[in-house]
């Protein structure tokens, strides 16, 4: 495989895994640009949430592409779908669950693919994990293999004999780990957003990305800095 | 391979090719949901015309997505970089064109995936072809099979064991037997526009677009019912 260009995409969603995968790269010494989406999820938090994670870590540029996902429809984080609160993590496990946004990833990526293309990065980075999200299809590794495959054949580095990788350094870690591993490079999780409901008082703490979120800080042994309504965390 | 579902979803530019390919969609028996993209275009005229191509084919549903190609630049059909004009269709053929945008059909076809998800459709048709638009990376046989196999990776029908097939009916066709083929179907080629500069007197006539299009008439021996700045067609 051809080596890198130095320069790489960033997906960042303002959440916890990518701010994790953003240090990753710039860890490698890439030149990072970070793109987020507007998408219309049902909260703003974590679009602000990205634009400080981008500026706390020194990216080269920040871009949002507003794409309306509820065109669609589909999905609990876009359409007035209730999401589900109070899960275990084994209930969260099986099927596909009603936060999945139909090919969202194949749209992030195929975003992420056109500005790579233009600012000829070799690297495109996205935070998705296997082990969490075993129920979205679009988080497996044989998903993201055949879209570097794809990638590859759909670009014009592509067929001048370039190479473009889709990087997923989260893909197999637990989330304990993806956070003993931020925590060494210093990510600030305190501007970091995961949950599905947040409001001014914080996280919902009952969601299934904040049971995931909190399981994975006690796991680690660490403090999670963001506030959860009705006091402080538990995790 | 598993049959289609009976409903598809038709990429449809308000060009003569995806004119052709809905037809062909619609002569299969399917019933077909039309989506076309605001995408920054430096013309509306090709929206107006997907519209009224779409209400006479008798959709039974169009949508029109809306993604800023602009935020990424790098192509004369989004950015202020000159259209090239009275090219022979030799010239053409040689390398990437500057009309080329950037991960376009993998991006249209990524919000297809999407909406083919959430109604159930079973097959997305895309009018791309790799005769006339040979220095197109997306337009070339190896990527579509590569999109669809990621396709059938990424969406619940692919893990639930259905199969999602992208359809390219015009692949291997020249522009003149597209155009046959259209009017075998009962086409109005009068709704469709091809131009990448057209105005209110009609299509330039000398872009490679043009060039193509009358090209295409001439071959298949039929008059092209658009009008071209300059007076009546000479193709």
């Amino acid at each position: 495989m051809i080596a890198g260009t130095g320069r790489a995409v960033v997906l960042l969603s303002g959440g916890l895994d990518s701010a994790t995968v953003l240090a990753m790269a710039t860890d490698e010494g890439l030149e990072c640009h970070a793109l987020s989406f507007d998408y219309g999820q049902r909260h703003s938090a974590e679009l602000e949430a990205a634009t400080e994670v981008a500026s706390a870590a020194g990216v080269t540029d920040h871009r949002v592409a507003t794409i309306d996902l509820r065109l669609f429809g589909g999905s609990a984080l876009t359409d007035d779908i209730d999401v589900p609160t109070d899960r275990s993590v084994d209930e969260m496990g099986s099927g596909i669950p009603v936060t999945y946004v139909p090919a969202r990833n194949t749209i992030f990526l195929s975003f992420g693919l056109a500005f790579a293309e233009v600012i000829g990065a070799g690297d495109i980075f996205i935070g998705v994990n296997s082990v969490d999200y075993s129920g979205y299809p679009d988080c497996r590794p044989d998903y993201v293999a055949a879209y570097e495959r794809m990638a590859n054949l759909a670009t014009k580095a592509g067929v001048e004999g370039g190479q473009l990788r889709i990087r997923t350094p989260l893909i197999q870690l637990t989330k304990a780990d993806i956070i003993r591993r931020g925590l060494e490079l210093g990510v600030d999780y305190g501007l970091t957003v995961s949950c599905y409901d947040p409001d001014r008082a914080g996280a919902c703490g009952v969601c299934d990305a904040c049971t995931l979120r909190r399981r994975g800080f006690a796991e680690a042994g660490a403090h999670d800095p963001i506030a959860y309504r009705g006091g402080p965390t538990t995790g």
